[in-house]
């Protein structure tokens, strides 16, 4: 039987990611950690586990292991069931424990704590939110290499486009090269409130149908068990085709958007919320520096659109999104969180969309989405692609 | 601005529902419960809406909602949070609150519990899972509707393929055909743990991968983050192509599984193993009917796959399952759940998948998978289509 190791990362990057991990337990005040949830098992193993990991603020990583059966090394200790944690192996209880108490459900916090027992417990999720908002070198790798073959679809879509197709029809075809390029499918949102299957592809006024989900965006959905996106809209000229599709292709994620039209035009009002969306994003991408309070950033994209008179369509109509960017790595809403009452400050090697986004009624939803990585000068693009409205014919 | 109702179920749909949830309100002794959660959102109103509904052990259901801000109806409250369920709208205190503490994260539960201050919180989780695990006539039509819709996608396979394909590009081209038949796509799994991403197709050796997740067969896949199904295996004849997608059409999903191979045929072990699978789901057809308790049927299976002297790879090789089947409907695990340990009774309006599969070292897996429904005289087949091995050329 070919065993495997559990640990895929390299000694400094785990290195680096346990710094991140240890610096946001001090900033919380932890003694101990324990990690079960999938998406920050994956950050500090590099695989996805069922299992725990702890690690306390000082010593080293020990890793709890359900399935698979076949992994090794050196900190692996195979549980059937979390009290082993304490009962088999002697992990003695701490004075405050990090649980992700954002992340895991009421009953199995309280069964950790049980077995665990300790003084007091602290927010978990907070602590593994912000070690993984600052990228490491090899995960920004994986995040420019994402950017890369999300951008080489989204160049194909008017290759893709038929006169005559649906909005589903277009997505289909969507997911069907998203696929091939290698999109692992699997599109990780932080919280179990927000779903979304692969695309969100708007045409025409749908785009102004308010949803449940906290996306910038809307549209009614093909069926009320998931109201969000495609509802059949037949494609036509004049109204917008605004193309946002999973761009998971390494494990971690670049969000792009960008938008489409028959012949690449649009009524004016339209073509100027698209051209003040493209201006917003280089405005920002010029003032969001390591340091720069992210509200700022959300501040200055409200101005530019209530200075062009486009208020009432900035980030939604009908309903409006309250932000205008968002972290992204291994999930699509990570930290820094761009909206007016965040009290993030961008940090060199964060990773953010920018999407300011409108919805002109009678033409659909306009504008661009764009994943940078913050620096000491700006911001630096990752998701590289023209920005004018792109034409279909 | 179009508003829209925020139930969509008939009155006599919505009666019958809250008639099942109570009747597990009185089990679990609670006074109140409050729904949260997306999958019980839905089967409350027919829809997704981010928000909480209100129902008490006697009186009416409210329903306090956040987005989409475009519903009435006669139990509608808008709120901004969840403190306004009591602050603006009177709702007080009372003895044995349910909230869905296995589905929701600690700290939601606990601003909850501060918010509607109880003596006592109680598992609405359980209550939810009871009430659901029996169907209306309605949630039954919309299932029957997805096995048709399932079984016509699988019946297609054959012309997919092509000579040298490797597995995801099968999955692809799956994927494609189950969109355009109308699938939605999302894969509802309750619990935070488990995740796929629209099918698990395994050819050949790559079955026997175990992976981390709790589904009945293994995969590699493509990558660490997502280590479960496809993982490039090309095609080749004497090995098992197994098919097991996404069989969610109408918010209400079929579970089915179907075993191809170039030419029809595969080694006499693994067409040993696949007839005693087929035998077996006829067997537990006849066997489960009303009353009839979910272990018994796993123990049934067990001990006839024992006996044709497969023991060591039924349900997995390296690593196995411990179940042979499942609820479903909304969520592809719901109850009963078919396992040695299971407390469950089977009861009319059940749907369940059973999945007697096997993995067969230097074959593959084989086997097949139904969904069926609960009644007085056995188990009615939901997923109607040809059983044997399938030919690919």
């Amino acid at each position: 039987m070919n065993s495997q190791p559990l640990i895929l990362l390299s000694d400094e990057e785990l290195s680096q990611r346990l710094t991140h991990v240890r610096e946001a337990m001090g900033a919380l005040h932890a003694d101990a950690l324990l990690v079960a949830d999938n998406a920050n098992i994956y950050y500090l193993t590099g695989r996805v586990v069922c299992g725990y990991i702890y690690i306390t603020s000082s010593g080293s990583m020990e890793c709890f292991i359900r399935r698979p059966n076949h992994l090794t090394g050196d900190y692996l200790h195979y549980i059937h069931k979390p009290e082993d944690i304490s009962a088999k192996y002697g992990i003695t209880p701490v004075e405050a424990l990090a649980l992700e108490t954002s992340d895991l459900p009421y009953d199995i916090i309280m069964r950790l704590g049980k077995a665990l027992n300790p003084g007091q417990i602290v927010n978990g999720s907070e602590i593994m939110r912000r070690a993984r908002a600052v990228k490491t070198a090899k995960e920004l790798e994986m995040i420019r290499t994402s950017g890369i073959k999300q951008a080489r679809v989204y160049s194909r879509v008017p290759h893709i486009y038929r006169e005559g197709m649906t909005d589903i029809e277009l997505q289909v075809e969507i997911e069907r090269q998203s696929r091939l390029e290698g999109c692992l499918g699997l599109f990780r949102i932080n919280g179990s409130s927000m779903e979304l299957y692969m695309a969100n592809i708007l045409v025409g006024d749908n785009a102004d149908t308010p949803t449940p989900y906290d996306f910038a965006m809307g549209g009614e959905g093909l069926d009320p068990s998931l109201p969000v996106g495609c509802n059949g809209t037949v494609i036509k000229a004049g109204e917008s085709v605004m193309v946002d599709a999973n761009g998971n292709y390494t494990g971690y994620m670049t969000d792009m958007t960008r938008t489409y039209a028959i012949g690449g035009e649009l009524p004016a009002m339209a073509m100027k919320a698209h051209q003040c969306s493209i201006d917003i994003c280089h405005a920002l991408a010029r003032a969001g520096t390591a340091g720069t309070p992210a509200k700022e950033l959300y501040e200055l994209a409200e101005k530019m659109a209530a200075e062009a008179g486009l208020k009432d369509y900035f980030m939604g109509h009908r309903q409006k999104a309250g932000f205008v960017g968002h972290g992204i790595g291994i999930e699509i809403n990570e930290l820094p969180v761009i909206a007016p009452r965040s009290r993030d400050i961008l940090t060199t090697g964060n990773v953010i969309a920018l999407e300011p986004k409108f919805v002109i009624p009678g033409v659909g939803a306009v504008g661009i989405e764009n994943s940078y990585t913050v620096t000491e000068h700006g911001l630096e693009l990752l998701t590289v692609m023209p920005e004018e409205i792109i034409s279909l014919t």
